[in-house]
């Protein structure tokens, strides 16, 4: 079987350069090119971090530079005690060469790729959904063409997990809630992997050890820029390790079967207490007719197999290294 | 150990009734009042079905009759397919003697009686929470007076339960959110039975049957009535019987033991796609400064002791009989 083609719409982030190196690394993906969007730190980081890690893990296609500003012009606090100041967990970052940015910005890029391959991209969006929104907003006939979108983001209560920049919101999603919504209601096939099962893969320190003494430089790569992303979960939450987050959604990419999911039609709040959150309403119940009537349903994740997706993601960045 | 002082807010209903059944029957409760509003079905009739009820069961204390609309004046649509029409799944009911109506509107009536036994009187509502509100905009102080209270309503998306009205809004809150906000914010010790554990209770028809048997004229009353109710949950969800709804409130204020609980502040959504949602934030996370932060915490039950549950039930009821 050929591999999956796929975009990486991206805001590196620690997170995002483990899911880069996962996709990178596996045989089942075609990377097709890097799109950069505001998120764990501003555009120029987020781009100048997805240049470094072309660069670092020796990736071909390109970097489209995406959105600085959310739909709704709101930009969130970055969060520095996470990511770092430089989005990579305050690793030294050598000089990046700009002249590897591709010429079109990410929302086109996106739109002309999909084109270009109507029927087999993947697009799996792991930062705030501005380029997505942007690209429907663009090319409102574009969606049906692409193979299917991946988003890592949201939150939907299952598994005891709540929200994390509020209760019910997570941050890809409240970074940009008007983008999601428009998103969802895109008329093709979304899979949101949310905080539901991305709390629940939690790669261990020990883990994370023995992916730096399987993988070479990228792997120790990989342990550095963890180790502030490590201690500020652990200081938040007692936990020892990393969660998953933005790998899961590669991980679903490769193996769905990992995932246990539910249809529906989703909307995003944009406004008030509850803004960011993400709403399905399950396929299988019957409600009045109301916001989320003659939507397209999408799948959202609600368990994963914890085991297998570790087991995945480490023997194919170790098998590739 | 005296008998808790118990006033009964209530818009009569079925699951109401069957509550309020139990609440009489209890031997650790002392009803001081039933005060009305309301939602099964309009003010005219809840009051009436309270009346009614009030004669057949032979309950002494009073009737006091509450608001006849939310506080923002949006009445939600009746749900005749789920009470019936008279609100008491459409069995005939006799002519109401109306002159047993407590004098007082039903916030003053609750503010007169907490204020009459500092300390001693848990308010147990199971409707909108209407007459709260409004009581606590008469007498801002008398709160901290009351000694708890208990509400069914709301749902927190525990156990993988939704809403009801929304995917999101269970049907008390969604008909007053503001009234809602308000109760969360007052400055009292309120307790949430929610979707999350009274959907974890259900009355199969055997039991109802078995409690029929066992518990005369008022068992009987009940079998009646609730035949319509399990006709719309067998339709609806497939299930076998009803939901316990109400009476898991007063199973809560007779043992707590039997229920699972977190606590935290928690904001109802007013406005929006997310109207009539309740947000708890967790006291046990971290989140940012926001709409939660310096209210009062409260308590959410997550989890609950059915068959515990259901046993205190029935032989509280057939004990009594």
């Amino acid at each position: 079987m050929s591999p999956t083609k796929v975009i990486f719409d991206t805001d590196p982030g620690i997170d995002d350069a483990m899911a880069l190196l996962f996709l990178k690394s596996s045989p089942a993906l075609e990377l097709l090119g890097i799109t950069t969007v505001l998120g764990n730190a501003s555009i120029d980081t987020t781009t100048r971090n997805a240049l470094f890690l072309r660069q670092h893990f020796d990736i071909v296609a390109p970097v489209a530079r995406g959105a600085a500003v959310p739909l709704n012009g709101v930009i969130d606090p970055v969060p520095d005690m996470v990511h770092g100041a430089n989005g990579l967990g305050d690793i030294p970052l050598p000089e990046i060469n700009h002249s590897a940015l591709h010429g079109l910005e990410a929302s086109r890029f996106i739109v002309e790729t999909v084109r270009a391959n109507p029927g087999e991209v993947t697009i799996i969006a792991v930062g705030r959904m501005t380029n997505l929104a942007l690209a429907l907003r663009l090319d409102p006939e574009f969606a049906p063409l692409a193979k299917s979108v991946v988003i890592m983001g949201g939150a939907f209560g299952f598994n005891g997990h709540s929200g994390n920049v509020t209760p019910v919101a997570e941050a890809n999603i409240h970074g940009d809630p008007l983008a999601a919504d428009e998103v969802f209601a895109g008329n093709w096939k979304v899979t949101v992997i949310g905080l539901d099962v991305t709390q629940e893969a939690l790669m261990s320190n020990a883990y994370l050890a023995q992916l730096r003494d399987g993988a070479g430089a990228d792997g120790q790569l990989i342990w550095d820029m963890t180790r502030l992303y490590a201690k500020f979960y652990h200081d938040i939450t007692g936990v020892d390790g990393v969660y998953g987050h933005d790998s899961l959604a590669v991980a679903y990419v490769i193996d769905p079967a990992l995932f246990t999911t539910r249809s529906g039609p989703i909307r995003v709040v944009t406004e008030g207490l509850a803004i960011g959150q993400t709403i399905q309403q399950p396929d299988s119940r019957q409600f009045r007719p109301g916001p989320w009537s003659d939507l397209p349903s999408h799948n959202i994740c609600i368990a994963c197999d914890t085991p297998a997706i570790l087991d995945l993601y480490m023997n194919t960045i170790v098998d590739a290294a």
